[in-house]
């Protein structure tokens, strides 16, 4: 069952997001989108959403294999090549990764994976300046939220439509927009390492941690308030814990203030205000 | 002549920046700090301020050449270093950013130049992890305004010192903290490809850009002001528009809002408040 508050209305959440990408990149002097396409039910999303708002001749998809990820993977992101009709490439980053890697052999599969992710970017961003177009962001707000991403890897990007929708409600979108079963269906996983589960990793299920956030984060309610609900308390107190210790990821680098004006989240220029769309004065 | 709006206090400025580099690597839970040493003034000057913050034990700088790479620079970094004190290693980027560009053989400087700067940005930040250090940042205020950066390579940092300094007050910090006179003397140079210089690529000299940056930023002088008083038309014109254009460099992904709560610049920890330091609410 999903919670009114993460209920959301599709086609209204396509016509905002369609929007979204459009108005966006021609504010950046384009209609050009590039995506890394892992095979995985976000970057399907957002492959999807951006075909429709752009047209597919103007969505270039990048699928960046590496030695560990699932050739499974790599066929399920071709089918969704294949249904939309965008313009498709295969980078494998395995040899630009490995170069570094093979000398530093002591590296978990953390650190590897960090790695793997970060060489991904460098890919997105050198082939968005060879056509022209915005690299579009993936991750959604759970992933966001819990820290759940390589910062200045996964998580760099343009602009993102998704990030502000709830796993749970990504994958009701992706109902909506027609995204192939086989990717709705899968287990999610960052595919970084063989076996590698979200589900395990993060702990609990994503309608368990999308149900908790929605009220700690957009409803503001007390940690307190959900464990007199019965959620259980380790696993409330671990998420906050999570948020909080993973803010360094959503914000910019902190600069030492020494002037009256210093950049970060304070330099803001008239453009942002329109272009986030928000009600934040500038 | 340095404009009094460009006078620093070294004295006072060299202890604010300590604290802030302590206080923040204790926020983080470490006392380590990874630097990327180029042979520049600005790196230099963030390695001097940490070792003299964090104790020289605490720091390690990373002298990441290319095959383009300028020999001196790396004959200034290690003079540096041995002053210092400091631990440093070296790793060249050359063979991890060649696996991803010997397949794309139009990719220009620029595209290669980037290529580089966020290969140097996956090393510093894997010795991050190795270490346990947080990775300080080099930009200054006046490459941060105009862009004259890499977003995801030499711009990636978890905390900044010095960018909230224009090129000229670091210059001052500089000679203050001892840096070694080779490498405050020489041209500056993002060092990406052989014969680079900033000032070519800018335009004008940092004192100039400089002068103009402190009146329109720190100052709010509207940009009819400078001109007014005889500074050229183009020059103020160009100015405001690279600092416009280049915002995207200084923020946060953008991600499209629908819910009451968005993470970006809007989404703030009480912890936020307390860690810039600034005036801001959480």
């Amino acid at each position: 069952m999903t919670p009114p508050a993460l209920a959301i209305d599709a086609p209204t959440l396509e016509k905002i997001l369609s929007e979204f990408l459009r108005a966006e990149t021609a504010t950046a002097g384009t209609t050009r989108a590039v995506i890394g396409l892992s095979g995985g039910i976000d970057s399907a999303v957002v492959c999807a959403l951006a075909a429709r708002a752009l047209g597919p001749e103007n969505v270039t998809a990048v699928m960046m294999p590496t030695s560990v990820s699932s050739p499974a993977s790599r066929g399920d992101a071709e089918l969704l090549v294949k249904q939309l009709g965008v313009s498709a490439r295969v980078v494998d980053v395995t040899a630009m990764a490995d170069a570094y890697l093979s000398g530093v052999p002591d590296a978990d599969v953390v650190r590897r994976g960090n790695v793997y992710a970060r060489c991904r970017m460098i890919v997105l961003y050198d082939v968005s300046a060879e056509v022209g177009g915005l690299v579009i962001g993936t991750s959604n707000k759970t992933e966001l939220l819990l820290g759940y991403g390589t910062l200045f890897g996964d998580l760099a990007s343009a602009i993102n439509p998704i990030g502000d929708l709830y796993k749970t409600q990504v994958r009701a979108l992706a109902e909506h927009l027609d995204v192939p079963e086989p990717i709705r269906v899968k287990p999610p996983s960052a595919d970084l390492w063989e076996g590698q589960s979200d589900e395990d990793e993060l702990g609990s299920t994503y309608e368990e941690l999308d149900a908790a956030l929605v009220r700690l984060v957009d409803a503001r309610e007390q940690p307190a308030r959900l464990i007199e609900d019965g959620v259980p308390e380790d696993f409330v107190r671990g998420i906050v814990q999570r948020v909080r210790r993973n803010q360094y990821k959503r914000r910019t680098p902190l600069i030492a203030k020494v002037s009256s004006r210093t950049i970060g989240p304070d330099f803001r220029l008239p453009r942002d205000a329109g272009m986030s769309r928000d009600r934040r004065i500038p």
